[in-house]
């Protein structure tokens, strides 16, 4: 992914500071755009080249087009003393999740464990953003959402389920926290639009498409999902002989989850179109549940007790041929005190939708050394 | 498996009855020998033969052994309102889980959400019981216990982490909950000892031998694992291009909320062998999270809403030669619906132990039309 002709890097700052313009530019308040440009920074610093900053003109275009509004008003719904449900009312998927996630950690402060379910909201960034605010209070973090529909059910080739990431983050005494992010398919549409944007083929297995074949240009695979005609797998592939109904189910659990406590769209509903083509609200739902491990004994205890358990995974006899076993979180610590010195990686396609942001949203003050056109075609169809 | 010459069905009450009498005789307090009785009789209920009467002898082992203690004194060594963590000292798994998990669903139903982890325990039986118990009461039940060590880090081929479940219920419309409850390994021990029963080989990719190669040999696996030369792969296979990393971290958070709240063991502490190869007390540690639906909506819509989304999985496009898209717990239904008229059956090998345990119990009242031999050598082992 690192081809030099491919990319330009961008120093953190620099490129937090540009997107945070943009959604102030497209209408986000000040202080949510400090957000919103965190969640998205976040994900370039953790080596998720899918959901960070390649992200940001489909946000622009979003607010843009009237689909999601750049203020976001969260409302209460409904209190209990662990839970609450809030409406995002069509705001910013990134600053009603982060103030849902707080609530839910400030509820596990109080009860022992808490929980936020948010709807009406739209897509929030890497779902690991709201777990690593739950460890960095010292809290165990649990937070999903559903999404376009992407994976097929099990025995079906029809996009149902959205990735729908179950994911997962604890406090450690290592230099980092455990953090598991990911979705509950194989893999993501956002790694097969990076793919699609290096003009890689997907991987065997990874998508279906109507007749149950296996799909592999990623092009075509972007293109058709939003017409339906093909679908990612979930974890565990086709059939159930690997286990591709338990990737089914977890998807499935956290669809429920996300929708179906409040009146948040589901499954197809979440594609963001209606039946002539119009773009119209997602209305997504999001869950998040903290837990204070301090509510079952001491914090220091648990910390160093889950380091050893990683240490001691991490200290497994490897496979031959393997050099390293890793702990969920360690390549994001990794990738991020290598992009701390080289700065961020841009791809072209970034690069073109970056220019025509500034020049839309008029930023002058940014002066982008990229050599690409900024009206050439965006192959991933935004 | 439903060959006749294997198998002889016995009806669900008389299994009943047998399997709670053996409890009291080892010395089970006949209340917690019903609740030990019923979560193997729900296995059994529900189809799921690797965990049902075909584990009874393994718990009259345990305990005849002194492993385990068939007198299940619970304490509570910390509360909140939110929470629970309780000790087992080392008695029936099933009996401290079935009440860790009512306190949580109490704590539930009035902070909307409650949890309960349960130390010093052994092994609990289906995890969908608990689960169940949970959408009986109108809640969503998660639960997870962590077990001997079957699952290989991604990278590594040495069995480290249980085979871990991460088990989901929530109440529907339907005739029946969504009941999602399996490993976070492709498949599991219990499933590999029942082909090992049938004289089957188990499926490539299911488990990975000390060179990194796939073994099928399910007899050499089930004693192959037990000296940790033989790892099951978790959900998503071996490496990371299939999401092999996947499963691997779903596995690792089931033992971190297991073991690293509470003074359980973790990991290759959960054998249940010291280095000498005596037994010793598995200390396995479980959790149990509840929610109230109620704290959200109302529970009908969130019933009906389920029950949408569950209609529209099982009506999605099939993938061509697929009759039929089940949703979690369904097969499990129909397993049950089976098997009231046909009652349950009883494998050659478990009838063997059937008669050893009558036999040493002394329980005349049974006349078991078994024709095997109860002292031919158990290939699983026990």
């Amino acid at each position: 992914m690192n081809d030099s002709n491919e990319y330009v890097y961008l120093d953190i700052k620099t490129l937090f500071n540009f997107m945070k313009d943009v959604f102030i530019a497209a209408g986000v308040p000040e202080a949510d755009a400090d957000i919103c440009a965190d969640v998205l920074i976040e994900s370039d610093k953790r080596g998720i080249d899918s959901h960070g900053c390649a992200r940001l003109y489909m946000y622009y275009m979003r607010i843009k087009r009237k689909q999601q509004l750049p203020v976001t008003k969260l409302t209460i719904v409904k209190e209990t003393p662990g839970t609450i449900r809030l409406n995002a009312n069509n705001g910013m998927g990134q600053v009603a999740s982060k103030k849902a996630m707080q609530i839910a950690i400030d509820k596990a402060k109080k009860n022992g464990i808490g929980m936020a379910i948010v709807e009406n909201s739209n897509h929030f960034g890497i779902a690991g953003y709201y777990v690593l605010m739950a460890t960095k209070q010292d809290c165990i973090g649990m937070c999903g959402t559903n999404a376009r529909p992407s994976i097929a059910p099990t025995w079906s080739v029809e996009p149902m389920l959205g990735t729908n990431p179950f994911t997962f983050g604890v406090p450690t005494d290592w230099d980092f926290p455990w953090i598991a992010d990911h979705a509950t398919s194989i893999t993501q549409r956002g790694k097969i639009e990076t793919y699609a944007r290096l003009g890689k083929d997907a991987v065997k297995g990874w998508v279906i498409d109507e007749n149950g074949n296996a799909a592999t240009d990623s092009k075509q695979i972007i293109t058709d999902m939003l017409k339906l005609k093909t679908a990612l797998t979930p974890l565990g592939g086709i059939g159930e002989e690997l286990g591709g109904h338990k990737g089914y189910n977890y998807a499935t659990f956290v669809e429920i989850m996300s929708a179906c406590l409040s009146q948040a769209n589901m499954l197809q509903a979440c594609l963001g179109l209606d039946k002539n083509g119009n773009f119209v609200p997602y209305n997504l739902g999001h869950f998040f549940i903290a837990i204070d491990p301090a509510a079952f004994c001491e914090i220091d205890a648990f910390k160093k007790k889950t380091g050893d358990l990683l240490r001691q995974l991490a200290g497994a006899k490897k496979q031959p041929g393997a050099s390293h076993i890793y702990v969920a979180g360690e390549k994001e610590y990794l990738a991020y005190q290598e992009r701390k010195r080289t700065g961020i990686p841009i791809s072209r396609v970034t690069q073109r939708q970056f220019l025509k942001m500034q020049r839309e949203l008029n930023l002058v003050q940014y002066d982008f050394a990229f050599d690409v056109d900024p009206d050439e075609e965006d192959v991933t169809g935004w």
